[in-house]
């Protein structure tokens, strides 16, 4: 089996074999073998790639993986690949790498990359500006069709992509978009203002990278024009690294949404270390809440010791309650996160989502009322019966509210976990069940 | 508030007040606001926009709400709307349509449009098939390149896209795919063979549509060839859809993980009962299973009759348990949607998640202790802390491989919900429990 594999060919250092799969394999899944090795197999890898296609692997790989194969590079190699990358690509892997390293990169550029690639990190993390290609082929606003076709023949070679060009004026200021497909079907007269879309949506350097790539997704853009303060054409950010910024956005999300900070790497790369780490805080935060629990448990110990067939059903309450929050919570992050829904919604969410929870409760209810009678005994199923039903109702609409107050408190709204979710609907569950117990069964 | 919104005016009545805002705003703004409204009132509004906004607003809602939309047009306005639309979004409406609706949509369409959409409504649901388009320009291998740009010329006007171009033989079979970049920027005579790339992939058109979107965001690609068993060119999935079909299987992986089914239409448009279906079947499976939980404790009924206390710590316990798997289950969902992990990873993703599982509940058995000594007493504290290294290392364990074996076995990998995964750990973690109570407290 590992003799299909690139690292298996590596193992029996069988250099033929290794060049001969290299060969055989597209760019994305050579990338895909570097990013699951260890960096030491990885520049061992790159290493045997020919210059050409050394540049277009390693423009495939994440931030992490480049540094990786980088650090193993000397010299010229070293030059080659630094000087060959994006200038939207190198900002974002200095922007991550530690600063002895990006000295590094940064002396073995050219000054013209070295000043373009200082630029782009000027912009804060997160933002547009540190994702947009500034190699672009801006199209003057008085030219005709033809005239801006010579300009993108003589300066395309240069330019990350010219399907879509801004339109400027005379100082650089935006005037719209002109598309290469109207630019090749027009007639050679037509002037560009006619072309170009002036109603296209721009941002700027400095706005929040995942709300500009949503915005180019909901628009189907393939490029979005990047302006500066005074709506002067800075660049445009390409619809592969939006994409690249949702995938990253959707992983981070995710992770969050299980109470773990995502990984900046590849999953299979990451070591044990690195994965408990992206675990352990939330997993404490969780433990330390869920101490609640069981001073909740406390206060309650000698209805507890009174009826001990009460402790029976605290797994399956707490744990319907939780589930019922997660899925509410969950729906809540993922619709904000793709725009369906806006923290201004809150009160309209609160109030459907606490009737969601009332029918969900109700009808688990019912199974609760069989499961209890069939089990123990008909007030204690009462009891857990009852409890469903507030539980579910409580643990849905706080779960979908609380991401939408998070954001409006400016906290990322995919923090509200489904286990911070479930811890506090645990407590609060485990409240709302003796209090009902204690009722129905006059303790 | 309500004044700025375009549902706000339409409670209103001001048609003057909904036209201007209808020409200030771009087509996926519109969409948004359809889509979030209540079918009579998007009918209304879609009314009131001229012609060529109402197409281009129409293309960028979701099947569901064109769905909506369409049923509340007639005649002219019904035939325009459903002709102008492209054949592959056409045939994903139909695809989810009732078939009487299908068929007054086909009903309404021109011979050529009715065999096309026909034709991609062949391809199962899913599948490539259903997200290309059809209409591309391609090039014969024998062309130059200014022969090649008159084609785009002439026949550019019809097609969906023309930056990528597919290159085909005498008998349609593929032979590459053209960037209308080169071809503009070469020099005149250069044949197209030289220019195209040849080891562009290409997908079938029965393959699954979401494998090949993935594919192209790790080749960032804007168009992806699209051909049939006997290699012959059918058409290209563009970008846009591509981001599309990644979106949906995001979103519906985010719901399974929570335990919910996906919904099919806009979160803020769906009903109570709508999304009270949506995550019913899960939480009705889920609390008969969490019965389990019941059995166990009935079955160490008499140990904790005899130490009340062990009830304290079953929520902080299983709650701490179905943390860790909800987090390594996530985490394996991940891995495997963005193609990190592969199901023959499987032994070695056993391994690091169980000592990760390890780590970690080490890690939260020192305040585990800390707790339970403090609150109640050593020996309970001792139960709970090894209590917690077990359930830690088993959670993370068969969190993380469960999505693997499903995938082996062709379910989706997402169905094994934090929930589920939470469930299971649940029932497991208690007998782990008492087990380990009965030793250390010698009952």
């Amino acid at each position: 089996m590992t003799g299909n594999t690139l690292s298996g060919l590596l193992d029996e250092g069988d250099v033929a074999g290794l060049q001969r799969w290299l060969g055989e394999h597209p760019p994305h899944e050579i990338a895909d073998e570097l990013a699951r090795a260890d960096p030491v197999r990885a520049v061992l890898m790159f290493r045997l790639l020919d210059k050409d296609s050394a540049l277009t692997v390693f423009e495939e790989l994440d931030p992490g993986a480049q540094q990786n194969v980088l650090s193993g590079l000397r010299g010229k190699a070293f030059g080659d690949v630094v000087e060959g990358m994006d200038p939207d690509d190198r900002a974002r892997l200095l922007g991550e790498a530690p600063a002895k390293f990006a000295r590094r990169v940064l002396d073995g550029l050219s000054p013209r990359s070295r000043a373009m690639t200082a630029a782009l990190l000027g912009y804060p993390e997160g933002s547009v500006g540190r994702y947009m290609s500034p190699r672009t082929v801006a199209i003057r606003g008085h030219l005709t069709a033809a005239r801006a076709l010579d300009v993108v023949r003589a300066r395309g070679e240069e330019a990350e992509t010219v399907y879509t060009l801004p339109v400027i004026d005379d100082h650089r200021r935006f005037l719209g978009t002109l598309e290469l497909r109207d630019l090749v079907l027009s007639a050679p007269e037509r002037p560009v203002t006619e072309l170009a879309d002036t109603k296209t949506p721009r941002v700027k350097a400095t706005d929040d990278a995942e709300a500009a790539a949503r915005l180019m997704q909901e628009a189907n853009l393939l490029a979005l024009p990047v302006v500066d303060s005074e709506d002067r054409v800075l660049g445009l950010l390409t619809i592969d690294d939006a994409v690249e910024v949702i995938e990253a956005a959707d992983t981070e999300d995710v992770a969050r949404q299980a109470a773990a900070a995502p990984l900046s790497g590849h999953y299979m790369s990451a070591s044990v270390v690195q994965l408990a780490r992206s675990r352990a805080v939330w997993l404490l935060l969780l433990i330390v809440a869920a101490t609640f629990t069981v001073n909740v448990l406390q206060f309650f110990e000698a209805t507890l010791e009174q009826v001990t067939t009460l402790a029976l059903f605290i797994p399956l309450l707490v744990g319907t309650g939780g589930n019922a929050g997660a899925q509410a919570a969950t729906a809540a992050v993922r619709a904000l996160a793709v725009g369906e829904v806006r923290t201004r919604d809150l009160p309209r969410v609160a109030w459907r989502e606490s009737r969601v929870g009332l029918v969900l409760g109700l009808m688990l209810a019912v199974v609760a009322l069989g499961v209890g009678t069939l089990l123990v005994d008909f007030p204690i199923a009462v009891t857990v019966a009852l409890s469903i039903v507030l539980v579910c109702c409580w643990a849905a609409t706080i779960g979908a509210t609380m991401p939408l107050v998070a954001k409006r408190v400016g906290i990322d709204p995919a923090v509200i976990s489904a286990p911070l979710v479930t811890t506090i609907v645990d407590a609060t569950g485990l409240i709302i069940y003796f209090l009902i117990a204690r009722a129905v069964l006059a303790l």
